[in-house]
């Protein structure tokens, strides 16, 4: 298959790149690399073509387009751009205005120029917003983000299923979890490393540690994403998490201490957010994820312990 | 008070700003004339203060702030700018992306800059998409547009939401359902005059003529909005509807032939949808609202003939 995967040198996307190349894909990819690196990617695959453009520019879509030949042929579009960092998003929402956003509105564009007939997006929890214990299905409302990132991924699910009535054949909207796992490019882990990293014997901890969250193994939420397949004319929203109700900050300051050699002190906020959008608990009803046939190998915590010991070892 | 209104110049706008002048409310009134008319509003209240501008572009906001004396407080904005014309957004993504949404983000942008905490949003059905004979409420999902109008309606709840988490105090998002009333700007009865106007014996119907929605008079929406009032920290989602399960279009030409004097050939389309978008039924759960005291006054075949009344006599 010839395969669009926007954002290709971040996190999630370098690892669906690298395996759509073993299997043996054309893959087109795309980043604009502000938050990404060309180094997680193999630099010589002659199934890969990487083109440097910031997608949250309408220009970006005709310069891709005239760059790409008009008779080849693609048959997908794996949409993972994005902004991912969440908090800076709530200093200025034109950060994922532009990112999060008008990136899912160009891209699909050229899905409609060059019909491209199959998506897949990289969606969130955070269109959910804060439900509190609630567990949430896909069929969950209101739908109320409180924060750019969550609000600017709602918005590019609504295109997306718009879409789907327009010119695409079908869409997956993923809902991740929060995703962990090689290479740490932000998050919770990616946090506390850069901290211990400036001041070894002191880590503050934002939020007072109660927030409670899902955590995926990106090993495990690739497997997810590729067990759902296409349903004609459907926009098919599926919540992608764990087989468990999630770990606390807590317990992943825990876990990290255990890999680090040295005493640390460690400081947690009076606050029950980490940041403002921060939603303190969330948890998922995987049944729809089951009815495919998919069940985690990893729980949230071996999920955190895992990238903890990549990373150390 | 000090109220800013966008689409003051729009069918639901319009009606809003002259009760508010009569209320004795200082409107700052705000369009950009593309689909609205000064002629809906009165030119001579000295209450009112008209800017013309189109706050899809970011760099009116600027213009905007820079007419607003500084210490003019605005207590509270009601957004109703939009794209009305969702058949011709389905032609470009382009018209919703700018008119129905960034005006959206770009007015909360100016709420931000000018500390105006109380923040009204006219949402739509839309943003349900299509669940065929469910009956909707509040906490219904996923929330799947199929029209790029209700996709860009979604987006700005988002964007809404997110910015009570941020700055402002409180939002009420209005789900309306269709509205039908004077003045005549567009939707179903609209359409029927003008093509009436043009072939006086035949009148095309878009789509098979089953398709069943509510209809509510304006007079009625207006009194629904205002009977909810604000929440500290709460993005509010309200469903407003008649009190009944609406009104088929074969129905609403049966009241509409009625008041032409003349012998009309009436001819449907085999499609049960009336164009690429169109939801071809909805029907609401209006608990909620009533929980507010609030039921309206006439139903949804009442509210057509009323306002074919209106226009005819």
């Amino acid at each position: 298959m010839n395969i669009i995967v926007t954002g290709c040198c971040g996190f999630i996307g370098s690892n669906i790149t690298k395996l759509f190349l073993q299997q043996g894909h054309n893959v087109i990819g795309i980043d604009n690399l502000l938050l990404g690196s060309k180094d997680y990617l193999p630099s010589n695959s002659s199934l890969f073509n990487f083109y440097q453009l910031d997608l949250s520019e309408e220009k970006n879509i005709d310069l891709l387009n005239s760059k790409i030949k008009t008779d080849y042929k693609i048959d997908e579009i794996w949409h993972l751009a994005a902004n991912s960092d969440i908090k800076n998003g709530n200093e200025s929402a034109k950060i994922d205005l532009k990112h999060t956003f008008l990136s899912t509105y160009n891209i699909l564009n050229f899905a409609k120029i060059r019909s491209i007939k199959l998506f897949r997006f990289a969606s969130s929890s955070a269109v959910y917003g804060d439900h509190g214990d609630s567990i949430l299905n896909e069929t969950s409302g209101p739908l109320l983000p409180i924060s750019n990132y969550g609000a600017m991924k709602l918005a590019s699910e609504g295109i997306i299923s718009a879409s789907t009535e327009g010119f695409l054949d079908s869409a997956i909207i993923y809902r991740f979890p929060n995703v962990v796992g090689s290479p740490l490019t932000h998050g919770i882990l990616f946090d506390f490393i850069n901290k211990i990293k400036k001041t070894p014997g002191k880590l503050d901890v934002l939020g007072d540690g109660n927030q409670k969250k899902l955590y995926l193994h990106v090993s495990d939420l690739i497997e997810a994403m590729l067990c759902v397949k296409h349903e004609k004319n459907i926009t098919n929203v599926i919540n992608i998490g764990p087989n468990d109700d999630g770990i606390t900050v807590k317990h992943i300051v825990k876990q990290f201490l255990n890999f680090v050699p040295h005493k640390v002190d460690v400081f947690y906020e009076k606050k029950n957010k980490g940041w403002i959008g921060d939603v303190p608990k969330f948890n998922y009803d995987n049944h729809k994820l089951k009815s495919y046939g998919w069940v985690s190998k990893f729980s949230s915590e071996e999920a955190i312990i895992r990238t903890l010991r990549d990373y150390f070892e």
